[in-house]
């Protein structure tokens, strides 16, 4: 396999853009990547499309090459990849795996959501299509319900509490706060975040990600360039909560984890920062510990010392995370692979963390049944 | 690049199958090639949906974890590919992409869609999201109004007729009622033909595909068999009509088919049958034409002369095609894969065709923005 780089990122803000549809969206962030790495609309030999549900928020399907042609790609093999909120890691994987075994050279990945529009209303139900909708959305149970079974597990069997999951939230507005293109840029305190109010119990707005519009883009070449992937893997799991042997622990994501790190030929220990999905306070709790970043019940004690802050030994969600930063669904795996070459070329302003060589993301698709995990490094 | 095998196929019949559902479609598929192939699920290394709109159609998204864990699969990277009714010709592509350069041995591709459900009166609102939805649909353009405009400007372009219309139908419901797993197996005549109820003029219902449900599948890969991938392309193009240089030929279809001929060192003469994507009669017309096996204008009279039947010069969606055989959008790519392969293994019963060392299918999706075109040879 051939080294990958990432030449070039482009994002919009996230956030309620009423004045955006889903394609002035998408062009907006991937003119921003070609034009950051250099690159002419024309050089693309191949455009991958991340989006979770546009035929359902805006009715426009077909949307690669509608996207594409309208950023000057046409000709080119133009695909959508949809593996719900992991939809543009997916893509991101997949593009990877062409310019990695020598297919292309150059590849454009955008992922894209427009999630406020009429259908806004319907959110909730159009999210629960990423569960399964025969069981658990029949039952009633949307993503908020989901995630709050699996929270309530988790306190039940490793003690996490109400302000471990507060922790994470507090930590991830103060760094959205410091992030002009966030959706949310407001510092809440811990007694803000407990006070919040209830959507499933034990779950609060607070613990909650947003409802946003937003894009991001990357070009990946396999020209030699100051970041690029160490490793990357992509898995899978059942898609129902009912079906899985624990809901406490994600193997999608720690089967992700490990053969990203095998790749890199890195341990966790090595990772200097990591942009985690936390569609949920609870998620982000798992996936330091499914990722091994630390022991298994552990994730909301380390998260509660501070360790995961700015300035702490492993600063997650620089970027304030889904929580603050917004989570348009198809945008968030290319979005957060944009945060990360941001900090990675010192360029994540007011906050810049300080060891920056290696940077980690970890894409979550439902609750568990997708993963994708990346792993940048500094050439 | 590595030579890729197609090692076994899976289809389940198409028509209006009331006690199925998306998921039961698409696991009976795949069982079926994974049987054909002689591989177990836990030997798949990746897996690869095509599907186009089973979120509109029935309401579950993130399908292809949901599918392949039910199937046996889990792991893997398992992704949801979407380009309108190019969807599984597009799985199929990244699926063989991926083989051909050496990330995977063995992979499955999947197509599927469930078009009859509560939502089957919203059919020709969902299918438009394949369309311009700001531009075309907004007018009111469904996609058979799309396709009349076409025929229209074809007819006063070459003078082509609604008799050349009738005889691409009359041909395909012959073949489909010769095929056990067609979902209209009706053989029609020419007055038929012409008298059918208006849906768009010049287009009958007669000239337009059906609404069905359905799934096929196939497991690509590198180990040698008798079946293999001897050249495949998928090309792109603008979504709105509007937005081309012309709508009697499809620039993505004559490029695809270029591209495929070049990588198969063949000429479009030395193919020996083809499955094509005939989603409505002039569609057939128009890719005879641009896939270079007549030339401009004459996809017509070759068809009326009877040159593409079964005992023809080059016999044409002998499965029935997307008239007769049905067409749940997102299976079509697959199931075109399927009956080529069922053709060269000398196994199409009564509509088996003399000359079937070499097929080609051609898989368009939209107006034209997405082709896939895939040449096999016997090994």
């Amino acid at each position: 396999m051939r080294s990958v780089a990432v030449a070039g990122i482009g994002k919009t803000p996230f956030g309620a853009l009423t004045a955006e549809n889903i394609r002035s969206l998408a062009v907006t962030a991937s003119r921003k990547a070609l034009s950051d790495a250099g690159i002419e609309p024309g050089q693309v030999e191949a455009f991958y499309l991340g989006n979770f549900a546009g035929p359902s928020f805006v009715g426009q399907n077909h949307l690669a090459p509608y996207i594409a042609a309208e950023t000057g790609i046409t000709g080119v093999p133009c695909t959508r990849f949809e593996a719900a909120c992991a939809s543009s890691g997916a893509a991101f994987f997949h593009a990877w795996s062409a310019v990695a075994s020598g297919i292309y050279d150059t590849v454009l990945v955008t992922g894209v959501e427009k999630m406020t529009s009429q259908t806004t209303p319907r959110v909730a139900e159009i999210l629960a299509g990423a569960g399964d909708t025969a069981g658990e959305m029949r039952a009633g149970a949307t993503f908020p319900a989901l995630f709050a079974m699996i929270a309530t597990r988790h306190m039940y069997e490793f003690g996490t509490t109400r302000e471990h999951l507060a922790a994470v939230a507090v930590k991830n507005h103060a760094n959205g706060a410091l992030n002009p293109d966030a959706h949310l840029r407001k510092r809440i305190t811990i007694e803000q975040a407990l006070a919040g109010k209830p959507v499933s119990t034990p779950l609060t707005v607070y613990d909650c990600s947003l409802v946003s519009d937003g894009a991001a883009a990357v070009v990946l070449t396999s020209k030699p360039g100051a970041v690029r992937v160490a490793g990357i893997a992509q898995t899978s799991d059942h898609v129902a909560l009912d079906r899985k042997a624990t809901i406490t622990t994600f193997p999608a994501v720690r089967a992700a984890g490990e053969k990203a790190c095998r790749m890199a030929g890195v341990t966790p220990q090595d990772i200097d920062f990591a942009e985690i999905h936390d569609c949920f306070t609870i998620a982000e709790i798992i996936a330091l510990e499914d990722l091994g970043f630390v022991p298994k019940g552990q994730g909301g004690p380390f998260t509660a010392a501070g360790h995961t802050a700015l300035n702490g030994r492993l600063p997650v969600n620089t970027s304030g995370g889904l929580k603050s930063k917004g989570h348009p669904v198809g945008a968030t795996g290319v979005a957060q692979i944009c945060d990360l070459v941001l900090q990675m070329r010192g360029q994540a302003g007011e906050r810049q963390v300080e060891r920056h060589r290696r940077g980690l993301a970890q894409n979550l698709g439902g609750s568990g049944a997708t993963c994708v995990v990346t792993i940048l490094e500094a050439a």
